[in-house]
């Protein structure tokens, strides 16, 4: 901010056609410096102008409204704020940390770690759910390192359009995962929700619009399920829809988040030479629910020369294989789990390595902007658990189909990378921006809704109609 | 376009930072003309690049991507082309004239008109659903007149994110409405419907997406009942969903639009000295449905002194009667009709006539950037039926509170004005706009649904959870 100051003020004392002006009715006489430097500070003007317009900061915006802008302001917007909508305006709560930082500390030391005095210098662990941390990471950048967000964090909740709840939802759900019995922590996750949505609902933010204008992480698909019930209004930032009820999770509210992927990227170049496997797939062979298709795969495919399938859980080691044979296989096979999605999909877009998405229910994230039938192969499940159907399917692709679909995968990666300056993390905020006029709408319309005698919900819903394929080949 | 081209030719040849250090390379024994003239183009070139970027037209597009000004474009979005979305590309079909003109001919010879040789030169006749010409009109206008305008008429399909469908739906239903039985035209409403469909159907661009890209007016409640269900996955632009089934028409997916108000905005001042009146009406008393209500209000208001409830249906006179009882009453009563909606609602919100709205189910437009509560008073259909209670409850408003209501609806009217500038056509094209994304996301989805097995319909629906109110005051 003390950077740009100084130019602010010469500005202010500047009217926006000055300088034009000044060029035709300057004296003869002035000397070349003199007419350089004019020129210079004009350029200057107009490049702060427009950074200050597009780009201005919580903390400068009185300021700015009552300045010469205005005149600007009026340029760009042709007196219509709306034409060019501004940047969303989000406030981070200040969690307590025993919804942050303290979940490290509790998987610390349900792993044999030490207490620490300051929680805040933990490093959050790796798993395919540390969105949450790439979000809150983000958001506690310094504004000047945010400029190309789509989301402007403010201070001060009263500028704010919506209201980012940084809980550590996923991590808090394994804290005690793995551990053999006994001799994990007395952690309670469930604990952790109640006393979250209890605090919530002590804010004074919360209460004024009921929840609608708050955005909520609950990555993994089991996170928060205890909550959700209470904080159901918000945008939730999820994984599926896999454990929420229609009233609780939908399309139009939330938002579907991808994992973080596990396995290092392909980076060689495109092509089938180096990818003698023609069907992958590693992971976990028994799950509930739409997962059990998997023992149904294995048994089916698990005498195909060109395919390989293997049992495994999430390890270094394993990790480790699963990076080298997606990296050496054309297809990834991507059944659902014990929810619709897994990680594995963004592991296969990464790797360069055609998803081929067995999972009727799945919700595919920001599919606004990707078409995922450019890189992937959708099959209905009964029949791809047909005896020889999916090989004979894939074994038909020719060489260069798979390599439009390496290609596409490469334009789109960096949609799921949480590293990635413009990466997942500024397309989740995008995503976010994208519903607050629907949120105003709800807010402003449950406001002044009348008692009603209704023999349904009162819901506003969109529908799909059609009638489905089979595959997308 | 032409005025524009040679600025464009002289700017490719010329990089975004070329100007500045030109200014410090410049031999001394230049000439102050050439200086200035470079200063100048230099201005003149900062001025265009903005305006070609901002407010770029369709046709030059093509040629403005491949130029220099990537290096610009660059600076403006931080490679993050989402951080500032670009304005909407709407194209507006070539419909036959049967669908739009040649209906205004066939209503002129319903009431004794007489055929013309160029259908184009007939006036669109006045009435409350009119957003149709209001809306064509706008979209066929010259680029250059729509600068201010949030979206962009394009006239290559290829270009355009949405399709918009100018049939004129409303007139068409009433062409030989009120006419005595016989006297009208052999005209049909259904059969004009009937041949949209078939004609939209056999659209390449409509088929390409199943329509959910289209955009389609049907102001009236009733028009194109008979072929919504075959256009249902367009945005419909309605008043109400009175007459649309849940999977028809919704909030997430439709914009509601208001009506074109029929009687004049007061200009006069804030306050109640020349406003006598406490709740005024004046309109038809026996309607169908919902609308029951009025005779009943006729019943229990007919007797209180400073209430004034008139029958009346819509004339030129009795329009000048609503205008001056609107402009000299303090509230203005809004019951339901048929459906939902009426241009009353309107109407008194031009005459600064606090609208008392009781309508359970009533849908309002812009209702994410307007917070009717700001200048409206709702009740509950059963609370206000009791006697006395509506006006015991009106009579307890004090003047200040009045005069608040006025100055907000000061402040909307022209989000109700079909004809300002920066009115209701363009608030219109921003809700638009905003199903952008929804829509795309329905698109890519539909494409790679796989067949599914469900028990209920595929929908994503955003509930209100609110129990509701008995009164807004």
């Amino acid at each position: 901010m003390k950077t740009r100051k100084p130019i602010a003020r010469a500005s202010s004392s500047t009217s926006f056609s000055l300088p034009s002006s000044s060029f035709s009715d300057m004296p003869r006489k002035s000397s070349l410096f003199k007419h350089t430097l004019i020129a210079t500070v004009f350029f200057l003007f107009v490049i702060y102008a427009f950074f200050s317009t597009f780009f201005n900061s919580p903390s400068d915006s009185s300021s700015s409204s009552s300045s010469s802008f205005i005149e600007l302001d009026r340029v760009f917007s042709l007196e219509n704020p709306n034409d060019f909508p501004q940047r969303v305006k989000v406030f981070m709560y200040d969690l307590p940390h025993k919804f942050t930082y303290g979940i490290i500390q509790q998987h610390s030391l349900a792993r044999g770690g030490s207490v620490v005095s300051d929680v805040t210098t933990l490093k959050y662990p790796g798993h395919q759910h540390m969105h949450e941390w790439f979000l809150f990471s983000d958001l506690s950048k310094p504004q000047s390192d945010r400029l190309g967000s789509p989301v402007i964090r403010v201070t001060d909740p009263e500028e704010a359009d919506l209201f980012y709840v940084p809980v550590f939802s996923s991590l808090s759900l394994i804290v005690n995962a793995g551990r053999p019995p006994g001799s994990g922590s007395d952690y309670s996750d469930e604990e952790m929700q109640n006393q979250l949505v209890d605090w919530l609902k002590g804010q004074e933010y919360w209460k004024r619009n009921n929840g609608w204008d708050h955005v909520i992480i609950a990555g993994d698909p089991n996170a928060l399920y205890r909550g959700v019930d209470h904080v159901k209004n918000a945008v939730l930032l999820v994984s599926d829809f896999g454990r929420l009820r229609p009233d609780q999770g939908s399309l139009v509210k939330d938002v579907i988040i991808p994992y973080s992927h596990r396995i290092s990227a392909y980076t060689g170049d495109f092509g089938v030479k180096d990818r003698k496997t023609l069907l992958f797939f590693m992971g976990n062979r028994y799950r509930k629910e739409g997962g059990k298709i998997r023992d149904l795969f294995f048994q089916i495919l698990v005498n195909e020369e060109d395919v390989v399938i293997k049992h495994g859980t999430q390890s270094r080691e394993n990790r480790r294989a699963a990076s080298r044979g997606m990296h050496t296989s054309k297809f990834c096979l991507n059944p659902a789990g014990d929810t619709p999605s897994a990680c594995r999909l963004f592991d296969s877009i990464v790797s360069l390595c055609v998803p081929v998405i067995i999972s009727d229910s799945i919700e595919l994230p920001f599919e606004d902007i990707i078409d995922y039938r450019k890189f992937s192969v959708f099959v209905e499940t009964t029949t791809a658990l047909k005896p020889g159907y999916l090989v004979s399917l894939l074994r038909k692709v020719p060489e260069e189909q798979i390599i439009e679909y390496q290609k596409a995968m490469k334009e789109v990666r960096r949609y799921y990378d949480y590293t990635h300056p413009n990466g997942t993390v500024n397309e989740i905020w995008r995503q976010v921006s994208q519903k607050l006029p629907v949120i105003k709408l709800m807010i402003n319309r449950d406001k002044r809704l009348v008692k009603r005698q209704l023999t349904e919900p009162d819901c506003s819903c969109l529908c799909s109609n059609r009638t489905g394929i089979i595959s997308s080949l």
